[in-house]
């Protein structure tokens, strides 16, 4: 999928959401836990309640490889499930990856090839050659962070040299290795302030933003500075939706959730006359 | 195990050669591939024949999930298998991971509670809370990546504010998040003339070396200027040892490939009067 096409299907459903599978057991419904795949089973219900108001989803891998063997089973389910039944949605792999070329070579096959994800989250401290190995698929996309929403981002990403924070760094670097059709920047919502001047370094880039919900951030604000000509963010939610509702009538809750926040990014779309 | 325990192994073996399983399917010994888990079982002759020289192994998990939940199955034997037969032996999962709080904690369980391995490296970009999920295990160690091996090393970990450059700041800062017991550092071989600055910031903490062999540095100029007095040296050897010879007789030259690096990790100890 590039630029434009994901455009199209942001336009098309007048929504810049994306869900975050963070599937973790402990949270499910108890009723889904007598199924053979419980985690796959919620997934499954909660796409079928959601997709009508979301453009991406993100499993996030931790909460999957966390079982081990059977977790990648419930992980290739859900992505595979996704891209048979609403192919148009763009699908992240939120695993943030990176390491020395030839073994980010095999990250990149674990993900983008024998996985059908649209794209895989990447972190950036080993540079270029921990990066390009998954920015030579076609049509596949590197998230790689830059500023990110926990407490932590404090401790590294601000790192001055000369006026330039770490950050700064990684967007201006990293822009030299892919195209605005295959790279895409990780920026928490809890930073919505900073978006104004991200925005002068990456104007065409989309951005994804997590930290909105549960970790506090503000839609307005990151639609008020992030949103460019072809709106250029995904906005995440996780918790706010697929851990809305805890009874057997949780999907309908999450699709209500969805709903609420396609609704308000309907408005910022107009706003900024996109739709 | 902690550090003591450690250093003990190191003086009993004469040797801190840690292998490196990075075992690519592309490279195994063909005549393996009939087996049911070649991988598997082509670690199993690795390890029995390498065991005598080394204190730690390390397999790379891309090169195990890539192969998605069969991948994990021959991590998961892997793993088990060295501890099984060998439980003085430290085993680190080389997985590079790190995330805000909730996600890092299931990495974690992944790694150091599902899977018996003794350490997780981890990628050090989202700070202290995307680490301390992976400190709060007794016994268990994070090796943080500090400076690393790669040609793209040089993209941001030497950010310089005011002197400070990142990987340095990384050292300093993590510090306090762990102990000499629970936390080492990712060091790569190739710039093993800077190991003489970073023991002056992590004078006790030991340093993982990767880039030993393929990559290119020299043991002798790692132990010259790494070594402290409990060793204080994990180095690594992935590709010298296990790809060495590709016919049925692979696992006997991987022996002698490790006996050789061993004998002159031996002459080093002698040299800093450690054995």
């Amino acid at each position: 999928m590039n630029q434009e096409k994901l455009f199209e299907n942001i336009v098309k459903k007048r929504s810049f959401l994306c869900v975050g599978l963070d599937s973790e057991m402990d949270k499910i419904p108890s009723f889904l836990l007598k199924e053979k795949d419980p985690v796959f089973e919620f997934n499954k219900l909660i796409i079928d309640s959601t997709h009508e108001y979301a453009v991406a989803y993100k499993p996030n891998v931790a909460f999957y490889e966390c079982f081990g063997a059977k977790g990648w089973i419930s992980l290739e389910s859900t992505v595979k499930y996704i891209k048979e039944n609403y192919p148009d949605i763009f699908v992240i792999a939120d695993a943030k990856r990176g390491d020395i070329g030839n073994t980010s070579k095999m990250y990149a096959k674990a993900f983008l090839e024998n996985l059908p994800f649209d794209a895989i989250t990447v972190a950036p401290y080993m540079g270029e050659d921990s990066v390009t190995p998954f920015l030579s698929y076609t049509d596949k996309w590197v998230v790689l962070l830059a500023l990110t929403s926990n407490k932590g981002a404090d401790d590294f990403q601000y790192h001055d040299e000369d006026g330039i924070k770490l950050f700064e760094r990684v967007l201006s670097v990293s822009q030299k290795w892919g195209t605005i059709n295959n790279l895409m920047y990780v920026v928490g919502a809890t930073r919505a302030d900073m978006l104004k001047d991200i925005r002068q370094l990456v104007p065409d880039h989309f951005l994804l933003v997590p930290g909105v919900g549960a970790q506090g951030g503000s839609l307005a604000e990151v639609a008020k500075y992030g949103m460019n000509t072809k709106c250029g963010l995904l906005v995440n939610s996780s918790r706010g939706i697929i851990f809305a509702d805890s009874t057997e009538n949780f999907d309908k809750v999450a699709g209500e959730k969805a709903r609420e926040i396609q609704l308000e990014m309907e408005k910022y779309l107009h706003q900024h006359k996109l739709i």
